[in-house]
C-alpha cells in the first residue's frame, strides 16, 4: 500500500499510542514526513509475504532525541545517507526497510527513507511498541544480530559499531553519540527475507494506521474512542487483548534523566478519590498497579490517554491534575517465552516483580 | 632492513627518548615485540624511497593507554586485525604500514603488525616525537584524512568513526572508547606512497635506533650519553639541531588527570641551587624556562634524561629528587610552518606564548 498524505495523522496517532509513553512527539514527525512526501514521492508499505525470502532487509530508526533527529532527517539528501552508509560497508543494497519500533516517531522514519529511496516499507516492525535499547527488540531476541550499527548525525559524522554483545555494542555507540550531538539516524540489524518473517511483529503499521482512524473516527462520531481502541486491538493487535485499567486523574508525578534515560512515577486517583493506582516509567510505561493488585507490566502495553479526546500522553508532558485513561495490551508473543521475558520483562528493568500476563491480572472482569 | 632481537632495547630506548616524556613504557613494548618475533618472523622496516608512489600505505598505532593494549597485540592473531579489518572496510589491502608517532610504544605497535603481516613499515613517522591528540600529526597538518578511523579492543570489538574534522573525530572516537575498556588498537590515515613521501617525517625508526645505540655504547664507553644523543641529532635528527637545556634535580611536580590526558608542571633546581627551571606537561613535556627566560617549548622536543644513565623519565614517574639532565631538539621542519604550529604550537595546548625555535632561544651558546 502507498501512504498518503490523508494517512498521516492517523499513522502518527496510532504509532503515539502504541509508543506506551516514549517514542518521542509523532506531531514532528508527522510535519516532517508531510513535507518529504510532497517533496518526493509517497512511500510504499509491503506485507511481509510479498518479500522474497532472500532479500536482504535493513533496520531503521533514530537514536538520542528522536525529535532533533527527524528535523533532519527532513532534507532529502539525508533521509537516506545512513543506510547508503550501511549499504556501502557490507557491500550489498538493501531490498526492504524494517522500522526498529512502531512505537512513537521511529514508525515514521523508514517511511522518510521509502520517500526517498523508493524501498519498500515492511509493515512489520521489532517492537510492536516502544521500548528503550536496541537489545529489546523481537529480532535481537530471536538472535539476529544487530551489528554493524551505523549511526549518523546530521553532519554526517559516522560511527560504526561491532561489539561482542547488543548491550556492550549500544553503551560504546551511546558514549559516541554524546560527542557526535546526542541524536543520530541509525541503520542496522541486516536480516534475510525469510528471517524477517519469522522474528517481525507483523502488520503493526496497518495496526497504528487502524488505530489512529478509529480515535479520529469516534471523534467525529461522539462515540468512545476507548471502545474503539479495544475494537482494532482485540481484531489486529499483536497479543489480540486489550482493557481499560484506570481511569482518573494524575495525582503527582516525579522524573528525573538517569544515564540518558527519562525515569519516573506517580500516581493517579479516580473521581470520587474512593480508588488509587500507582505507576513508573523508563521511557515508556513499566507498570500500573491498584491498592490490591497488578493491573499491568511490561513488556505488555501500557498507555494513558487523555480522558476526553484519547489523545496519547508521553511520560515526558504527564502533569498533575490531567484525567487520564490508562489502557493495557497484551505484548507480542515474541517477548512472551522466556528469552523475550528475559529481555524486556519487568526484571530486565530493575523491577523487583515477576511477569504475570495482562489477560490473567484482568481475568475478574473490567476493573476501570 | 629486518629489525632482530638484538634492535629491540636500543630501538625501545631511542622511542622512549623521542617520546619527550610520553608514549608510555617502552619496556612492555620491547617484550611484546620480542615474544612476536620469536613467535613468527622479524619485522621489516624499508625506506620511504623503496615505496612505490601508489601503494596503499595505511598508518597503524594504539590509543588510550598503550601498555594495556601492547599486552594484547602479543596475541598474533590480533595484531593485524585493526588493519584487516581497515583493509576489508576500504576494499583494498595495505601495501605498507606507517608509525603514527616514533615516540614511546606507538613505534613499536607496527613493527608487531608487521611480525604478523609480512608487511614492510616505513621508516618514518607522523610526529617524529610523541604527542597527544591524532590531528597533531604531520600529515594531517598536511591535509590527509585520517578517516576512517578504524579502533579495535581486545575482544575485537569495533569502532569505526568519520567526522567532519579531525578534532571532532577524535572526541567521537574517545567517547566510544570509554565503554570499549579505554585502549584500542587503531588504523587510519590511509594515504599513497606518494602522499606518504610528501608529508611524513623520514627515518625516524632509523633515528631512534641510533639513539639507542649511542646511549648503550656510551654507557660501556663510560663516555657521556648526553655528548653521544647530540652527536646523533646533529647528523640524523629531524631538525639536526640539539642542547642541553638544564641540569639539576626535581624540587616539585604536581599532576592531574583531566579528560584522559595527565597535565602537570613542576621545578628543577641547579646542584649548587642557585639557578632553576620551570616546566609543564600534557602527557608530554610542553616548556622549559628558567628564571630569565623560555628554553624551549612544543614543537620542540623536550626530554628528561637521568642524569647518571640518560635513561628517559616519562611525565608519569617523574619524582621529587629526582636528578634529571634535560635536552631540547629542533622539531621537524613540517611543524614549523604556520600550519604546523597552529596545530602543535604553544598555544594548540593553551599556553600564552609565542613559538620560538630552540636555536634561537639557545643562541647565546650552552645554557645547562
Amino acid at each position: 500500500m502507498e501512504i498518503d498524505v490523508s494517512d498521516l495523522a492517523p499513522l502518527s496517532l496510532g504509532a503515539a499510542i502504541l509508543g506506551t509513553g516514549g517514542g518521542g512527539d509523532p506531531y514532528i514527525g508527522e510535519l516532517a514526513l508531510r513535507h518529504l512526501i510532497e517533496e518526493t514521492a509517497p512511500p510504499l508499505v509491503i506485507d511481509l509475504d510479498e518479500l522474497a525470502d532472500d532479500a536482504l532487509v535493513v533496520t531503521v530508526g533514530t537514536t538520542g532525541s528522536p525529535s532533533v533527529m527527524l528535523e533532519k532527517l527532513i532534507n532529502r539528501s539525508f533521509a537516506d545517507a545512513p543506510l547508503r552508509r550501511f549499504e556501502r560497508l557490507i557491500g550489498r543494497k538493501a531490498d526492504a526497510i524494517l522500522p526498529v519500533e512502531i512505537g512513537g516517531v521511529n514508525s515514521l522514519v523508514p517511511l522518510m527513507t521509502s520517500c526517498v529511496t523508493g524501498l519498500p516499507v515492511l509493515d512489520a516492525d521489532g517492537m510492536g511498541r516502544a521500548f528503550p535499547t536496541l537489545d529489546r527488540t523481537s529480532f535481537g531476541i530471536a538472535g539476529i544480530s544487530a551489528f554493524p550499527i551505523v549511526t549518523m548525525n546530521e553532519r554526517r559524522e559516522t560511527v560504526i559499531v561491532e561489539a561482542s554483545s547488543h548491550a556492550r555494542g549500544e553503551r560504546i555507540a551511546r558514549g559516541a553519540l554524546v560527542p557526535m550531538g546526542a541524536s543520530g539516524s541509525c541503520a542496522f540489524y541486516p536480516m534475510t527475507g525469510r528471517e524477517a518473517k519469522q522474528t517481525t511483529v507483523g502488520h503493526t503499521l496497518s495496526l497504528a494506521l487502524a488505530l489512529g482512524r478509529a480515535v479520529l473516527s469516534a471523534r467525529v462520531a461522539k462515540s468512545s474512542p476507548f471502545e474503539a481502541i479495544l475494537d482494532v486491538v482485540a481484531r489486529a493487535g499483536p497479543g489480540g487483548y486489550g482493557r481499560i485499567l484506570f481511569s482518573g486523574k494524575i495525582a503527582d508525578v516525579s522524573r528525573e534523566t538517569v544515564g540518558g534515560y527519562n525515569i519516573g512515577s506517580g500516581v493517579i486517583v479516580s473521581s470520587d478519590e474512593r480508588r488509587s493506582a500507582r505507576f513508573a516509567f523508563q521511557n515508556e510505561f513499566l507498570f500500573v498497579r491498584d491498592e490490591q493488585r497488578l493491573l499491568a507490566v511490561v513488556p505488555d502495553l501500557i498507555c494513558f490517554l487523555d480522558s476526553e479526546t484519547a489523545q496519547p500522553v508521553t511520560c515526558e508532558t504527564l502533569r498533575y491534575g490531567q484525567r487520564v485513561t490508562v489502557m493495557g495490551f497484551a505484548a507480542t508473543p515474541h517477548f512472551r517465552t522466556p528469552a523475550g521475558l528475559a529481555a524486556t520483562g519487568p526484571r530486565s528493568f530493575g523491577l523487583d516483580e515477576d511477569y504475570v500476563p495482562i489477560e490473567r491480572l484482568t481475568a475478574a472482569g473490567p476493573v476501570g
